[in-house]
């Protein structure tokens, strides 16, 4: 544990509700993606804000997926949470559900992993507390974001792919 | 080759420039990142468009950094290609520019890769033609383009890691 | 109980979380009324939908206070919920609160009471279950509701004030 | 008379005129209801300001009705006048006129009643004129602002109902 | 007189009211010329289409000149008027004025010009009814209107300098 | 040459591109003129920033023609210059054209002069470069470029006709 203690995964629970309008749409009648793209930068933001106590900064966005099309006038739900903190930075995975609109069930129909590093006064990078996981789901996210942070590092120049001693067993064990 | 043919690499290129406005500022007085992710997603899929002249949805955001902050009044350059083309999607790589405010120089400080897929009338994915590259940073894009849709298919759990042979040479020949 | 059943204030309930950023604020530096109304119609609306599965529009706005100024870079939470429903209409409060920025705690600054009405797809009103209240807040809302739904109508001209004999026990009984 | 002396109703008149774009609509087609709101905050402040010259802040919408659907392309004008003072605040009102597309005759569709308060530099509540009616319908709104305020002062827990002398005298004399 | 008869210059009066809040300003904290182009192209579309009853499009800015910057908090009233109609195209004058924070005397800082056109149905030009000038500035404005006509016709390629006889007759007589 | 010096038209160059979304239509489903005033605005800025390196402030709109109209999912790419510079002051032309959805030809559908200024720290105008013209259509820009600012001092009443020589002998030549 690091000096700030540790705060366990579900105290980080962002949840943000939107209707999509007209406003929201491409020339589809769908979910715009860069407005999806937005909210989910403040959802994760907020989550972020919410382990740390901290003004949080987006670093990277590791991975969206748009897997299935929302259309005007959907329910879209957000719910992020910090899945893993290093140092001064933490992943943040949030989950996209959209609402049936006659019985209520939600379908999950996106997810997205964000990097948020977390600053002080003078805008430097920050240590914030450890991210405790607290059932399976959330361990399986914790335990991957090692390897997540590997391909990072990999993508944008920071580390070399024989460095990635994390991302490198995953092929060779399977 | 395809039997839609291919296109060059540089036809794709779509240019956008913002000046950064209160409006586009988080409360540290930097662009807020939710902002930039939605400027990229236009420049991208404008630059999707251009290769493939069909409508495009977004279906990935596969990395996206964040490596310095931008400037309240910074005059941003957003320049973007498709770096590969895959069937029915479309690898599109994104670079971002600030521009000095007293000698016009421009400094890097962000890059973003997103996936579009083009679709027909009804919605449907439809085949685009090939992109070929026409120098060596774009040749070096299209060669990494496969291991990337590889990653980006693991972690939407749409492949194994077991079947990802290019993004396993990566480390085994390191 | 009507012919569509009852269902619980509980399941009403909508939330979504902001962070104000320079685009919300006056010239004060305050989060912007007009913003803050806007946003509460929408959770508003959310919640009225979940309770009806029915669009749903906004008829009046019975009440809203502005206790506190809320800042820049403040983290605002919305609760809705149905508190009582009649025939067509809902009647619905929403709680603003905002979250300390150090020690998360929040701090309850508004609340609002906004009623909507459910349409079919022709656009008339159709009737909406019965909200069943489930603790002792969610019933002493339930039973004013009745009273302010009086004087929503004294005040928009549709019942007089010698007809509205709910709210003339509420002087009586004094 | 207080010390700041009082100015005429018809002095502090705001008149503001909308087209309603695609950007304003719900998923109806229709005017959203957060969108009115906004509108109608920014009509009332102009209003308060031309009464005090002082900033002023947004305290409560005591009541707003939405009587008929707005639609996409109508012109919507608002008129706001300040209708009564007290002390440091002031009750507005506003009226929504929507315009026939072909013969010009405007078309009253909404009211609003909104309560806002003049502040100095360091942002506290000072002394505004009184608001001096000057017709038939001035008078009726000034006379009704009394009863008015001590419902928004009851409904937010500020007055108990046994205090309010002019509102019980609404329903002892119908 | 046209078939369609005329109307006044007067009932074509359209006025708007902005405060302008941080979403409208520039890096130096002033109106964005940007947002207040907006702002007028809206002002002079109703008063073309109070004019006309028809839906309308701009078709040209004719000028704009803004002569004193205008502050963040600032109060702007704009008035718009046709000034001239030419079978299917009206001119409209929009006048800008800043009102003075503390005595509430308007300060004229900014005209503009723009040209629009009736459309029917079809999207086709549709004929306008005369505009008739009631004032000795109302009547300077219409006498002008033509030698603009020319200007805006010679400055978009669809007129030469030669046919241009109400111009070349301003600069024969001075 | 000035104590600045100078610099070639080309380096001005300022190139965005949009998509035309639904949030930028009108009730026609064409693209809001005010919206292309907008962004035509900032086109024009950031060509006169990139000329002179300055904080620009837009001091004039000349002339705008809106050609043809722009439908909902163009693509639409504003090229912007500097076309001339006199003293404190550059007008900037931009050109406008609409992208063919299937050959990816380009048509240009409108252009634009705009008159900039710019100013140092206190906000006072700065002397700017000499804009050099380096081909035939930017040398005809050029010398367009001095009637028309006589033309904009007449419209805005800060020359009388009989100054304009230059402009005079436009009609006299003919």
């Amino acid at each position: 544990m690091n000096a700030l203690g540790s705060r366990p995964v579900d105290e980080s629970l962002a949840e943000t509700t939107h209707f999509v309008l007209p406003n929201d749409t491409n020339t589809l009648g769908n979910l715009f993606g860069g407005r999806l793209l937005q909210w989910l930068d403040i959802a994760c933001a907020i989550s972020a804000h919410r382990h740390c106590k901290r003004v949080v900064v987006t670093v990277a966005v590791n991975h969206v997926s748009f897997d299935r099309p929302i259309k005007l006038g959907d329910l879209v739900t957000i719910r992020a949470n910090v899945s893993r903190a290093f140092g001064t930075s933490m992943e943040v995975w949030a989950d996209v559900w959209v609402e049936d609109q006659i019985n209520g069930s939600k379908i999950k129909c996106n997810s997205a992993i964000y990097t948020f590093v977390a600053v002080d006064q003078a805008g430097q990078p920050t240590a914030v507390p450890e991210a405790v996981p607290g059932n399976d789901e959330q361990r399986k996210r914790y335990d991957g974001a090692l390897r997540r942070r590997q391909l990072r590092l990999i993508l944008s120049g920071k580390m070399k792919p024989g460095e990635a001693t994390e991302l490198k067993a995953l092929f060779e064990h399977e």
